[in-house]
């Protein structure tokens, strides 16, 4: 099923002009790991939804509830059935991306999480960047326009009211399956020209792209790739304090967005 | 809703019971590229569902058909509605197995299609594969547990009747979203103890076990990753043969499974 209901060429354009004159009545935020999900469940009050339309068997958990005049839906891919550990990356963060809009038919979708930042772009830890553009940095496919489906640049939804308004950083995101960074993916996310790295917002735009939703990424920065420490342990020491600047930041952007409709963000 | 209606710790065995004792009626074949699919549309003339239940605007594309005792679903994710080329790689192959399944239902899927080959492994340009277990060679994250999330190892469906009878070649699959192979892939797929390389299986896999459903996986070989030739010169210049020959074991596995449940294979 559609959903929205539109023929195969309508542009996300196109469907957003639909909902373009409602205030925004319905949002998707997806986040990849428990600890960054948490406190944005805790602040909103969320309530884990144990009738959620997933199949039976995936980790998949849904979270929702209601904040002014908006219903907030957030739904984390949940810990790996076989490992135990959350289900970050591209692929998880796809599979829910597109079972929860199909479910919900969500306004909006924010992805929210943490991300590297490179220093010699501006980035700092604890800086959170409303994404301007998005592209995958571990998809190399020398092949005449293969190479280009591999980066998959995209530009996000153009918030330019909800940048002002919050005064946040913006920059490029550049999207891979691995925490730690390559010489290849290094020139790649230099050629991405990428402030912020992490491991899902690239593949939750392109299905937000495929069904037609907008969707807006924030991203707070745990680590310093360009810096001296190694990536996986300044990302574990700051996780935690960087999750709450997260969730104020979020919680700040429902804030802004509520009573608005999209071109009014 | 569940594609089998399960509970949620119902493992893969206890799910092939159910249907263990009925002759396998309804089987899916993920390919991701054209030129791969056509020649296994063409055989066994399925024809393109017009009115699949995928949500309206995906480029994927559903074929079926009636062949001896079985239902033959067969699905491609189609040309990328941006680039035009197709849609290559783990995340497009996730999306549509994830979707495929949920709307078919299937008793096994196949996922067939072409592959890097390693000579120093004992593969050579035209081997057809089927595989033992999968992996990933691009998903590295350097915290405990996490790795091995990464990586991904699974053991596909084993079916030692269908190898013995075709008389394939077996071997271990390492699943990465680029063509080329950077020197920390190399490293990871030898960790693998790969001897062929894709970019679909180990996501195909991924999906499978989290919905249930056993899954093998049919490789052929049109490059020689440790040989002299530039892999995607090689990839180009042996797609049309070597699909052909594709398709030919496609056939005889199909033959062979007709008529036959699950434990038979």
């Amino acid at each position: 099923m559609a959903p929205h209901g539109e023929g195969s060429d309508a542009s996300v354009e196109a469907m957003v002009a639909q909902v373009e004159k409602h205030p925004i009545s319905s949002i998707l935020i997806i986040i990849a790991m428990q600890t960054e999900a948490l406190p944005v469940v805790n602040k909103f009050q969320l309530i884990e939804n144990p009738h959620s339309s997933f199949p039976k068997g995936v980790p998949w958990i849904h979270y929702h509830g209601a904040y002014k005049d908006i219903i907030i839906n957030l739904v984390w891919p949940g810990k790996d059935l076989t490992f135990g550990v959350d289900s970050v990356g591209t692929i998880s963060a796809s599979l829910v991306t597109y079972a929860s809009i199909q479910a919900l038919q969500p306004d909006l979708i924010i992805n929210a999480g943490t991300a590297g930042g490179f220093k010699e772009k501006g980035a700092a830890i604890g800086d959170v960047f409303l994404v301007s553009h998005v592209a995958f940095h571990d998809r190399r496919i020398p092949i005449p326009v293969f190479d280009l489906y591999g980066v998959g640049l995209r530009q996000t939804y153009s918030t330019p009211n909800l940048l002002k308004a919050l005064n946040l950083k913006t920059g490029k995101l550049s999207t891979g399956d691995s925490l730690d960074m390559s010489p290849h993916d290094e020139a790649s996310i230099a050629a991405n020209n990428a402030t912020v790295k992490d491991m899902e917002g690239a593949a939750v735009a392109y299905v937000a792209e495929l069904l037609k939703v907008p969707a807006i990424f924030v991203k707070a920065v745990t680590d310093i790739v360009d810096g001296e420490k190694p990536t996986a342990e300044e990302f574990l020491q700051n996780l935690a304090a960087v999750t709450a600047t997260l969730e104020e930041v979020v919680t700040q952007v429902i804030d802004f967005i509520s009573g608005k409709c999209l071109p009014e963000l």
